[in-house]
C-alpha cells in the first residue's frame, strides 16, 4: 500500500527523521531523456523555507538517482532514488514519543502497528511527499512529449477565495506569489491572512485547483477505474486532504441538468468537442479531450503553537504545547504535490489504455 | 478494471439491455449464514418504480446465486450471481446508436472502444449498480457481525439542504420518505422540488451523506491506501458522482486549526476517544474508532426530456430529444449504492488489516 | 485469487454440483468478431465422455454469454458467461461429506474454510476448468489475428514417452487420437496402458507439452514478471499439475553451456534469430521471437476405485472406496486446458507490453 | 513488474554497474526485532568470491537500511535498503554495448526497450538477487517466530545427482561444502566436475532442492493462487531457472495413483497427517501441514570463455569471446536465492490467509 499506480508505479519509503526518503519508479517508458534540473526545481517548489509563509527549516533535499537511467535516458527498468534526511533535531520530538498530537496520525499509527517512529511524524510526515514530487517530475516529462500539461494553484485560503474560472487566469503568476495563487491581488490577501493567523499560533486550510490540458480522449477504465475516481484517490492520498471534486463538482448541485449538460459540437478541426465543460473533461469516467480540472480541499495544519488537550500512550489525559518550526498553511507547498499526483495518474492511465478503439492498432482490423 | 477491492472483491459484468447484469464476489469470509431476503430488500431500494420520483420502469431484478453458498452459508469460494434483464424495449434506443447524448458516456465509450452497446447506456447504465448492491448487501452482513453499520441518506437536492449534523438525525425516517432524507419536513420540500423540475423536463442533482458506526480503530493503509482515499475512490466510481469529502471536508476550509482539531480524551470505558469529530473518524488515513462520515456530490441526471444540441458518430451536428421513462433525480435510488460501496470498502480494509499491532496475534510477542 | 491475469483477466466461479460454472473476462480488446462455434468446440475437447478413456458422464456444457458482446463482436466491456451444471447425482457424494479423499483437496479446504461443498469436489473439481477453456478460446481468437498459435499434446503417459521434438511432429494427428498424442503409434500404446490400469481400478499421470508459434519478440516483464514464470504459474494452477519446465528444462541439466547456448544469426529476412532453440523462445524472461515450448507434469488421478486408508472430519481413521465414473488419466482432457492457460497468458503479456521499445510508437521520438 | 508479493512485497531496483542495487519491502509486520548480522550473513552466502568455484570478484555488498526500522524493530512502514555497487570495471563490458551474448537477455532487452545498460548485464545481472536475499532474510526472521524454516541445497550438478530424499539428509553439512550439497561425498564429486568444466572454459547447470518445515495448514488460495503455483512463479523468476516441480513432480509420472496417493492417518497428537508425502505438503493448492519440498532446474551459465557465434545490434554476424571473472556454475550462490524467494512466498501467503476457517477468529461465530 506504499505503491501508487498500475503501469507507471511509484513505491515510496522513508520517515521524516530516518536515514532517507526515497522511492522506486517502475514502468517508466524507456528512452526518455530526463532533465534532472527540472526534477530538482520541482523539489525546490515543495521544500520548506521558500518564503516567510513556510517553515524555516532548511532541507537541501538533493535527490540521488540509483538506477534505471543510462547516459541520461530512462531504460525501462526501475528508477531507484533517495533524498538523505539532514538537519535533524530529533530531540525536539522527545515529548511526542508518548503523547499523541491531536488530529495527527500519532494515535492511529500507534494503535495499528504497536510501534512508531514518532520523530517528525515518522512515515506520516509531509516529507514523504518528496518521493511523489520526484515521481511526478518524471511523469510530467513523459506527458509533455504527448502534449499534456498539469498545472495547480491555490484557489482558496481560509475564507479568501479566488472566484475566477481557470480559463480566465494567467498561470504565469502562480510561481510569482509565495502562496502560489495566479491572481496577484487575491494572493496578497491570502498571504496577509496566513501571516496574521500564524502570529496567533493558529493555522489555515484551503483549496488547491488543478488544470490538465491536452489529455487525449479515451483515458479511464470503466467501471471501477474511472479517471476521476483515480484522480480523487490520488488527491485524497495527500496528507491533510479532506475533499475532492471535479468539473462543476459540489457547486454544480445547485443547477439543473439543462444548465450543466455540455452540448457536443463540431470543432473547426472537424473533431467533436463540447461547447461548455461542466463535465470537467471526463464523461462516464473516460477523458473526452476537453480540459480536466478539479479541486482538492485541505484542512488547517494540525500542528498548533498553542496548548491542546490530549492523552498519552497510557490513556492518561495531558496538555500538549508544540513549539518550533511549522507551516501555518500547507497549501503553497502542496501545489507541486497535487501536480505530481495528477501527472502520475494521467501517465498511468495513458499507459493502461489499449482498449482496441480509436488511437491504436486495432485488433479488429 | 471491472473489479473492486483487494481481499473482498467484486467483479461486475453486464449491460443495461444485454442478457443479464451480474458479478462475482471473491474473498468473502467462509461460514457466513446469508440472509437472502435482506439482499432482495436492498435491491428493492435501488430498483426503479419505487415512487413517483423515480422512473416508472418495472424491473423485478430477481437475483440468482450460482455458486459459493452451500446450505445457506458462504464457503469462501467465489459467489457468482446474476439478475436477468427483462422489460427491455431496445427499439426506444434506436436513435442513440448514432447520436451521442450530451454529458453521457456515449461519445467517450465510442471513441475508446470503437464499438458500444448503445441500448440503455449499455455498460455505463445505472443498472450496473445492481452488482454493487448485491456485493454491498453481503458485505453489510459480514460487517454487522463485527458491529459495523453503514447508513446513507439524501442531504441535499438542488439547493434544498439538510442542515442538521448526523448526530441529530433520526435515521428511522430515511426509508419513510421517497427521497430518503431523514428529516420529514426537508424531505417534503425536496420531493416537491423534484416533481416541479420533472414537470419541466429537467433534472436535479444533490448530495448523499453516509455515516459508518462501529468501525474499529486501525483500518487503512499508509500511504497510498488511506481509508478515506479508498472511500473516495469507491464513491467516485458511482455514476454521476462529481465530488467527495469526509469529516469537515470542504466546509472545514473556513475554520482555523484551533477550531477543528479534535482533542483526545479518556473515555468512560478507559479507551481513547476524541471530544469532537471534525476528522470524520479517520486520522492519517487510518480509522480512529470514531464515527466515519462523508458526503458524495451527484450531478443532475444527464437525460433531459428536452431538445439538446449534439453530434452524431460522423461528427455532424444534430438535435436530440429524449422521451420515455427517466429519473429526474438520481439520489433516492443512489442511497443504497453509496451504502453498498462503503460497506464493501470497509470490509475489504477490515480483511486487509493484519499489520502486527493492537488487535491481533502479534508477530512480535 | 479466483482472478487470472493483469490486462486480460479471467475471474472464475462455480462448484461442480452448484448451479453453474462461469466467469467474467475483463480486458478483452474491443471489436473482435467472436466465433462461438469455436468456443463450443473447445469446450467439447475438455468435456467428459469423449472416448472410452474418459469418464462416461455426459455433460452438455452449453455456454451462455451474458454480456460484453454486441452484434457478435466484443465491446471491450466484461464478458460474463456461465455453463449450467446438469446431470448431477449428488447423493453419490454423500459419504464424502465427512470422509477426506486421499491426495484430494478435501482436507485442506475443510481446514482452511471450516466449510466446503463436498459434492464432486466442489470448487476444486476439474469442472472449474470450463471457465478457463472459455477464456482461452476467446484469447486464442485474439491471438490468431496477431499470428500466434498455441498447440498442446500428450507427450507422456506413465512411462510411455513421445521422444520426438516438437519440430518433428505432425500436429494434425493430435485430435485424431483419443489420448491427444500426435504420434499415432505412441498414442496407441498410451491408450492401451490407460485401459489396462483402469481395469485395475488404478490411475496414471503424464506430461503435456505445449508449443506456441508466432509469439512476437519483447513479451515478458523483468524481473518478477518473466514470461516463463507467468506460464509456469498458469500451468501450475491447473488441477493435478506437479511440475513445469520450458526450453531444455530439466533435461538440459545434463549438458554443458557450450552444448545448449543458442547462437544468434541473421535470418534470411534480415531479422535476428537463433540457430538452435534450447532457450525455448524466452531469454531473460522476454520472448525472443522463436517458438516457445514447455512441459507440464500431471500426477496420477487421485480418485481410485480401490480401498484407501483415510480419516474423517473428526480425525477418526477409516477406509474409503470410491465407485462411479472417473477418469483413469487426466491428460487427454487437460490438453485444451493447458492451451487455454497458455493463450490467456500470452494475450495478457501482449497487452501489457508497451515498454517504449521496438514495436510501438516510441516515447523517445 | 519489479514488485514481488501481495501483502509482503519486495520492489527491487538496480543494475549491475549502476549506482546501487536495492529495494523496498512493504507489508512486513510491525514489531519484529531484526537481526542485521543474519541479513549480512545471508548476503555473504550469495556473494562472489566465496570459494574457488565462484567468480573471484570481490563485492563487499554492505547493505544499508534507510527506513522502516526504529530502535532495531520493524515499524510496519516500508523498509528501504540499498547496496552500493563497487569494484566496477565497466570498460570490461565495452564490446557488449553492441554485441549480443548468446542465451543472455541482451537481445531481448534491446528489442523490448530500445535501450539498455549493457554493463555487466545491467538489470538482468545476477546482482539483482541481492535485493531478494535481503527480503528473504527478513521474511525468514518473521517466519521463524511462526516455527517455519526454509532450507535449500544443491542436489544435482551436471549429471551428478544426490539421490537421497530430504528426510535422509543432514542439513548441517550444506554450508560446509563449497557447492552447498549436504552429502559430503557427492559434494566432492560435484566440485571436481565444476573445476574440470571450468578449466575447459565451459559451464554447468543443475538442480537446487528446497525443504520448508513447519508451514501451517491452510496457506494457499484457490484457484489461481495455489501455493505451489506461487512457489513455481517465484522460482522461475530467478535468473537461469528453467524448471520447477514439487512433491513427486516429474518423477511421479512413472507411478500409478495407488503408489503415490498419501493416506491420511491420525497422528499421535490427534491431528490429521499423511503417512507418505508424495503430495509435497500441498493438496489442492493449499498447505496440509506436512513438509513442503520442491526442485528448481538451472541451466548452465550462459557466459562461456570460448568463442561463440552471434550478431551485433545492426544484425551483422560476428564472433564473441568473453574473458574475465565468471561463475562456471550458478548453483552454489543460487541456494540462498531459492531460500529467499521461498521465504518471501510463504510469508506472503501466511499474511494473506484469513479465510474464515480454522486458525483465526471465525466470522461465523
Amino acid at each position: 500500500m506504499n505503491t501508487f499506480g498500475h503501469k507507471f508505479r511509484l513505491t515510496s519509503f522513508g520517515e521524516s527523521h530516518g536515514e532517507a526518503i526515497g522511492g522506486v519508479i517502475d514502468g517508466c517508458p524507456a528512452g526518455i531523456l530526463l532533465d534532472t534540473d527540472f526534477i530538482r526545481s520541482e523539489l525546490d517548489r515543495r521544500k520548506p523555507g521558500q518564503s516567510d509563509l513556510t517553515t524555516s527549516r532548511r532541507e537541501p533535499d538533493r535527490v540521488e538517482f540509483l538506477s534505471g537511467i543510462y547516459k541520461g535516458k530512462t531504460t525501462g527498468t526501475p528508477i531507484g532514488f533517495l533524498v538523505r534526511n539532514t538537519n535533524q533535531q530529533p530531540s525536539d520530538y522527545d515529548p511526542l514519543e508518548t503523547v499523541f498530537r491531536p488530529s495527527h496520525a500519532d494515535y492511529t499509527y500507534q494503535y495499528k502497528y504497536g510501534i512508531r517512529d514518532h520523530r517528525g511524524g515518522g512515515r506520516s510526515s509531509a516529507r514523504e511527499t518528496i518521493a511523489r514530487v520526484v515521481g511526478g517530475a518524471i511523469a510530467k516529462q513523459v506527458l509533455e512529449k504527448q502534449g499534456v500539461s498539469v498545472i495547480a494553484y491555490t484557489s482558496q485560503v481560509g475564507s479568501i477565495q479566488l472566484d475566477l474560472p481557470y480559463s480566465q487566469l494567467d498561470f504565469h503568476f502562480i510561481e510569482q506569489t509565495p502562496v502560489r495563487c495566479p491572481d496577484p491581488e487575491t494572493a496578497g490577501r491570502m498571504c496577509e491572512l496566513i501571516r496574521q493567523v500564524q502570529s496567533e499560533g493558529d493555522t489555515l486550510g484551503g483549496v488547491i485547483s488543478c488544470v490538465c490540458k491536452g489529455v487525449p480522449c479515451g483515458l479511464g477504465e470503466p467501471v471501477f477505474g474511472k479517471l476521476h475516481a483515480a484522480l480523487g484517490n490520488a488527491m485524497l492520498s495527500i496528507n491533510a486532504a479532506k475533499g475532492f471534486d471535479y468539473g462543476m463538482g459540489f457547486a454544480g448541485i445547485h443547477q439543473k441538468g439543462s444548465e450543466v449538460n455540455d452540448p457536443f459540437y463540431r470543432r473547426a478541426d472537424g473533431q467533436t468537442g463540447t461547447k461548455t465543460n461542466h463535465s470537467g473533461g471526463i464523461q462516464g469516467g473516460i477523458s473526452n479531450g476537453e480540459t480536466i480540472y478539479f479541486r482538492v480541499a485541505f484542512k488547517p495544519v494540525a500542528t498548533l503553537l498553542r496548548e491542546q488537550a490530549t492523552v498519552d500512550r497510557h490513556g492518561a489525559e495531558t496538555v500538549l504545547k508544540m513549539s518550533g518550526r511549522h507551516d501555518p498553511c500547507v497549501l503553497p507547498r502542496a501545489v507541486p504535490v497535487v501536480e505530481a499526483m495528477a501527472a502520475m495518474t494521467l501517465l498511468d492511465y495513458y499507459l493502461l489504455n489499449n482498449a482496441g478503439g480509436h488511437d491504436e492498432t486495432s485488433f479488429s482490423r
